[in-house]
């Protein structure tokens, strides 16, 4: 049969984690490389009694088809707990914040169009903009963000000009970094006065350990971003649903997009979600889970150090302390390649994610993703000791590498 | 601030129908208009038994992330009960139906690839193909589907030959038409002859009143289409869940095209419809709503009979006879236009669809679409009696023009 693919349909790729994954989840490895929040966080008996009461006072409703915006009640939840002034009607709920990406790609992204990506990015994010064909651009980043005067000289004029820059500034995904508050002005005033637009993911902001990260991007400027939700981290993934906020110049189209992607998302799901969160339950819920990923952050952190002494990040493991989120990012001894560690490390039973991947381009082969919310604190004691046996194992095989002891 | 709209986003348009729908959702309206299948055949009291067993024994992972192909179980009941040999390894869960058309458009489109559809064809799938700025080109169909004849006329060659043949066999939305087996015989014949693929979309075809449809075209020449399915219709459409069943050849590019959708369709819900469906609850179901829907067609024949005499389609208002489904297709006397007609239904108390929005292009302005199916038997009559009133109020605005009395 005669198939002809779409040329964008060239250049998707399978996702490198997901293929990971499934190499990774032999039962008895300890995993380190998937983005799942802890099951224990799932808050099943307020879901079963949120389906009990849904089908039994809104049922027809609830099964039914339904607005492409999304169910009110939930729009307005998520409009009133966003730090800034937000209308309900510039709300649209989405299946998973994953949605949204494809969605802004699909009314943002001509062919061969600049888009600007912090070094490294979400990895789900290159995988959503790809099929529209971007030219995708890396703005150097350092430990506390986007490099603003990298951004600057990158945005690009005329119809080169970038038509977004997408940033994830609170626990980010893959590095668990956090843009301060000094950052988030610098890159907010240029923006506003580039005039480049912002498209702000926002999937982890209410997992903190210490204190909440500064004021959202686009809390300061509204108009000039398109803000990215999800429920996925403080309910639960499987339901699937996310959110977005969208300028009013923008929202039309995006809701047509929604229309044409998948009529609307699930009315049952966004009940029972609304439902769930009646009553301030995420005041009481959040919490535990910021302890509970804390906790297993700092075994992560005592793991480390426990085996591998600091000193020379040429011969040692180096890694970041995140103030929250789900993710750690840390370095190999120079000469090393996670890529390569990686089957040395499953041998070992544990498995995490190598960093290139998350690089729109030049990838530092050095860098891995290690997430501490899946394992228990044993496991991520006995899977840091596994990583670094790994790494053992691999520095003898690299002539003329001499590893700290 | 300077958003720059993707030129494809300028293609978009917002939905005709969900715009009349909200034109029409007054209070009071009987409405034609909505595909809504009838609530009453929701099965609530199986949905709350379902989710109970689904969050007591499997909650963890009903509530987590999960495969972008879906629901393992789920993938082997759609395989078993499709009339052909499928694989469940060619199955892959989509977020409706809806989703399945938005994921072929994003791997088989690009800009200005020709793409083939019926007279008139299924609104929603030009909403999904449009922003992949194909050229879309109606072939001429009859009261049996597409002709044949024209079909391999319009085929084109070499860069110009269309990507696939968009078709919706069984019940078509929005004339309520069934292609006939003599027609699929031939049609799939010059399909293989012309190497050109079949996107077959079948989200009716269990809604069948007398006899089962005939054999889809997917199984006559598995390799050369993808097949779309829904639980909408036979479930629920709150739940948001379909499926597509691919050749080998074109699965992966599919799935790499959900994951950057949405990672996948929520796991929750497609465990709730593989508990629901345990045990054959289809074949006792189905047939409930087959019996619904048959009586409440048969009471819009012959509330139409009763409203409108037979006899010269330029003079009285004509219609087809769905053999199963959700819709009905009705012409005006000549001279009308079901567009200008409307305006003065919603006055009279009923709402309907134009035809227009479903034709690609040269769609005919008397043309109009009745949903049998949202509507109780009584509404039915009065609606249709309605009806006939707006038109008799419009006829009288029309110089020149007398209706059959």
């Amino acid at each position: 049969m005669n198939w002809t693919l779409a040329k964008r349909a060239e250049k998707m790729n399978p996702s490198v984690i997901r293929e990971i994954l499934k190499v990774t989840e032999k039962p008895g490895i300890i995993s380190f490389a998937g983005g799942l929040p802890s099951p224990k966080t799932f808050p099943i008996r307020e879901f079963a009694a949120a389906c009990d009461k849904v089908l039994r006072d809104d049922g027809q409703a609830a099964l039914q088809y339904a607005a492409s915006e999304g169910y009110g009640p939930l729009r307005e939840m998520v409009a009133a707990n966003l730090p800034w002034k937000v209308d309900p009607a510039q709300v649209l709920i989405t299946t998973g914040s994953q949605q949204g990406l494809d969605l802004v790609a699909k009314i943002l992204i001509d062919t061969g169009s600049r888009i600007l990506v912090e070094t490294p990015t979400y990895l789900g994010a290159l995988q959503a903009f790809t099929p529209m064909e971007p030219e995708v651009v890396s703005v150097a980043s350092d430990d506390d963000g986007v490099d603003v005067g990298d951004l600057t000289a990158k945005v690009g004029t005329g119809a080169g000009k970038a038509r977004f820059l997408y940033v994830l500034p609170n626990f980010q995904n893959p590095t668990g970094r956090t843009m301060n508050e000094a950052r988030r002005a610098a890159l907010s005033a240029a923006a506003a006065t580039a005039g480049l637009p912002l498209l702000e993911d926002n999937p982890y902001g209410d997992l903190w350990f210490d204190t909440p990260p500064p004021q959202p991007l686009t809390a300061r400027n509204p108009d000039g971003g398109v803000y990215l939700g999800s429920f996925s981290k403080v309910l639960a993934p499987g339901l699937r649903l996310g959110f977005m906020v969208a300028p009013k110049a923008l929202y039309p189209k995006l809701l047509q997009a929604k229309q044409a992607a998948d009529l609307h998302s699930p009315s049952f799901n966004q009940r029972m979600a609304a439902e769930v969160m009646k009553g301030g339950f995420l005041d009481r819920h959040v919490p535990m889970i910021r302890a509970l990923y804390k906790s297993q952050r700092d075994a992560m952190l005592q793991a480390l150090a426990h085996e591998f002494p600091s000193g020379n990040p040429d011969t040692t493991l180096t890694w970041n302390t995140p103030a929250g989120g789900m993710f750690l990012w840390a370095r190999l001894p120079k000469g090393m390649s996670a890529v390569d560690l990686l089957p040395l490390a499953v041998d070992q039973g544990v498995a995490f994610v190598p960093g290139t991947p998350f690089y729109a381009s030049h990838g530092d082969p050095r860098t891995l993703r290690l997430s501490f919310v899946t394992s228990s604190v044993d496991e991520i004691h006995r899977g840091v000791a596994s990583l670094a046996k790994a790494i053992q194992s691999y520095a003898a095989t690299l002539p003329g590498l001499a590893l700290a002891a």
